[in-house]
């Protein structure tokens, strides 16, 4: 047997804002702009787990997609859905609300949990617009 | 020449919550759920902007799509892209944030400038999530 | 306050087949193709539901969509999904199992529930492949 | 049984231009910008046909999709797929070569072809790029 | 010249069902769940079949894609399209008819074609639905 | 901090045709079919850049996306958008206009002005139509 990918799909809702605390006004507004605005914007995001691993003979599963959905959805989706990424959220604390920052605080989250259950992360992807997303491999460089 | 619709897509990214501010947190919770999170949560809102007419015969448009996505833009996306909805709009003050309020506002802000541009709008539509959006077609009921 | 129109969406995988059973193999197989295959095929198939009605005042809600999601999901995810729609679905018994038939079992399912919640059902858009779908409006002809 | 609407997506790649040759360069280029573009350009065009009637009693069908695709694919995409819209198509000849207008003639090409076949035409919907479509219903006003 | 992958998407509509004969019913309902449904269930799944090289000079190509979709339609779809995974297809007999297991069966059956073509299979990716997915990289681990 | 992706999508319509000059038409019809046509076809195309990088500290980017959108639009959006590929573009004189030629130029453009402004670009992934994408990750062969 060899090894296979399979990724679970999940989405959630969130408000943030881009903003440098140690920065001035004007020093925020030139380099994130729009998303800056101090009222806040969200995005619909969308989240792809990846696990990699072998069929288990019996069932010709990786990780039974139910588990793996429990996993993200207590892990990741009750604490980040319908809320504000940066105050909300215990994980996110004192970090700044970017896709990047955000993708790899979700591997965190997940990486464990998975790995008990017979798993290994492979990959996060994290889609805020249909314009742009972020791929994590849990710091790995495959390309 | 016969009528026939066109539509022009455009996007905004916001920020809202569900409270009705005379209702208690325990009515407004059972009511709007998570969508009543006080820091707000957010969207990635897609919006169908359909423009009634015949097409003119040296064009072959029913409106020139440059005149029409800058017409939403001015009236729509500017005001409402990156911004919180209960707090940032001047035409949504007051209003309930839900997507068939939005949309209607929205119908309210384009009706004019269209008509001026020798176009009828016909219809708007907003998708809030991949699973929910909403329809109007200025109150009149199609079906 | 206008009527406006939004639409729940909601998913569900299912196996048919296309046999008419007065009919010789050959004349199905001539009228079906693939689809008459004896042992089954299936789809993903996504459904809208479209409720119409005025925005209630508290709530600039048609209908809370928590609501209408439920009422889908007990009467038409619930028996549709992962299930066959030839041999294990109650309301569809007798019934050559194709999307037009299937379409107008769904609004059937749906009417009086919908209507039970203050709404009023519109229109059922089911989708079977990228390539087709149906749409039934209670058997109005709005076009 | 009641009237219920079915339709069938199609698909076809290809070049054209918008100029009014009755116009000087100057014109062309203010009114159509970069789509007057000499050279020519080219889109994705996805083709939806609608056609409703009445589910037949021993198959469920409006129409049979096979029998509606071979319809498009001999009267629209045959001609259209991989040609210039401009210069190509004996259908097109004389006409600006706007969305609008494509829709109208493949309306013309299919109407008489789906009557034959026991179905009705009832809309036709063409998408250029993910910004922009347009809707055709023979000339009514649905809405 | 450097190596470059390009990928050909086709699509097939199956039924199948989740059951691990050697297990009681119980033991499949509670891992397999509604998947194990007795009648079957069904998806339209989406395959991704990716080739690696470097273009020919003449042409531009890795391979040709019609010389790939028709490997695909001959080895893949052809046996799997409107069928039932668990009855039909001599290739996936005996097998759980898992997504994982189904795309290294899907890579076995074009690997040696796609060679002889002059391409080298890198990657099966097979939708089964909106949410999930399986890739397979002929047992390498690319992360 | 680790490496992590992002990646931003832009689109542009162009036109083109496959013919190898020094070919036959006999010859170019049997390699090239309905792509060889005469008077050109064309496409949405969607390009979605890949840039790798660790989050800086002080906004959690790994680039800007406006300065990658920027850079995208300037070096490749620009002079491909609204264009013909064969007799428009200064960097494609002379190839072949394929998927794959087109996806290795679009790199070379790019490669430069990413590294000036602190980021690796990393993968370009360029989609002709909706069965068809190509993926160049710089020669490098990760699977």
């Amino acid at each position: 047997m060899k090894t296979i990918y399979i990724t679970r799909r999940e989405t959630f809702n969130a408000a943030h804002k881009l903003v440098q605390p140690l920065w001035s006004d004007e020093k925020n507004e030139e380099v994130f702009g729009k998303c800056a605005n101090k009222n806040w914007h969200g995005h619909n995001f969308t989240l792809y787990v990846t696990v990699k691993g072998k069929p288990e003979i019996n069932t010709g599963f990786v990780i039974n997609l139910k588990t793996l959905s429990n996993i993200i959805k207590e892990n990741v989706i009750e604490p980040l859905d319908h809320k504000n990424l940066n105050l909300d959220v215990p994980f996110l604390v004192g970090m700044m609300a970017s896709t990047e920052n955000l993708a790899i605080a979700i591997w965190e989250q997940l990486e464990e949990d998975v790995l008990k259950h017979g798993g290994e992360l492979a990959k996060i992807k994290l889609i805020e617009t249909e314009n742009n997303f972020v791929e994590y491999f849990g710091g790995k460089e495959p390309f």
